[in-house]
């Protein structure tokens, strides 16, 4: 199984980007793992939310593959600890899945199509927090989810 | 009111100190606000973990002034959505509070005599982060929760 996190537009804030591809360099050697970074939406400024999330959907759907399972990263999501969350990925490791996608949302959130599409979403926090920090945050429970499933030291609770 | 962060040990992490010191300068923009870092418990590796609890716990209560309103981040913690932590720190504002003091625990979480001082427990996930970044989400939920007070657009919800 590969993992993949898909979100839209490239991570601006340098700081957060060298936490993402530590994490990244370290999960590799765990699992395969891709981060795809998907275009920005062309005209942004000048679109209403709907049309934006709309846009920004089409763009995902172009990414995914059928058979995928679709994970989104929804504020209305399931909340796990980061056991249940090793837990969640380990089942779908061994259920014979090719493709786990999990998937960033935009500022507005996901279009219908998106929400359609999904087979589950995931919460990370009862919080909001900055579109580029959830991914720093998600590649970090990934990481340490692998540390779960192997027993090592990483993680306390 | 002053907001205080109390943490133990410098953060090592360069990517997340920059993060932090970011969110920081801006806070101060709208309440005055210091992350004070404890000096780290000598003999940590000799120690069992309760000791080093009840070492850091110690450190932790030599810093607090009767008082201070004492909110533990921990993981048995309320868990806010980002409007309602910025109504917990607009509330405690009003009520002409001096010191509210927001504590990070150590990896083993906090002494007995931690929990009976504080006021209160918040957590800001059921997943569990790395010590240090806990830190960075901290002072953006800090600094978020200024922007939705003051009606400001970096929040979205």
């Amino acid at each position: 199984m590969k993992i993949f996190l898909l979100a839209i537009g490239k991570t601006q804030t340098d700081y957060l980007r060298s936490g993402i591809d530590m994490y990244m360099s370290r999960i590799v050697h765990y699992i395969p793992m891709e981060f795809k970074i998907l275009p920005d939406i062309k005209g942004g400024r000048g679109l209403t939310e709907e049309q934006q999330k709309e846009k920004e959907g089409a763009t995902m759907m172009s990414a995914l593959q059928p058979g995928d399972a679709v994970v989104l990263l929804d504020e209305r999501g399931r909340e796990f600890t980061s056991r249940e969350f090793a837990q969640f990925v380990e089942t779908r490791m061994n259920s014979g899945l090719k493709r786990l996608v999990f998937v960033i949302g935009g500022p507005y959130g996901f279009s219908d199509a998106m929400y359609k599409r999904a087979d589950g979403k995931i919460s990370l926090s009862r919080m909001t927090f900055s579109h580029e920090m959830i991914r720093l945050f998600f590649v970090e429970q990934v990481y340490r989810s692998m540390t779960i499933l192997r027993g090592e030291p990483y993680h306390h609770d």
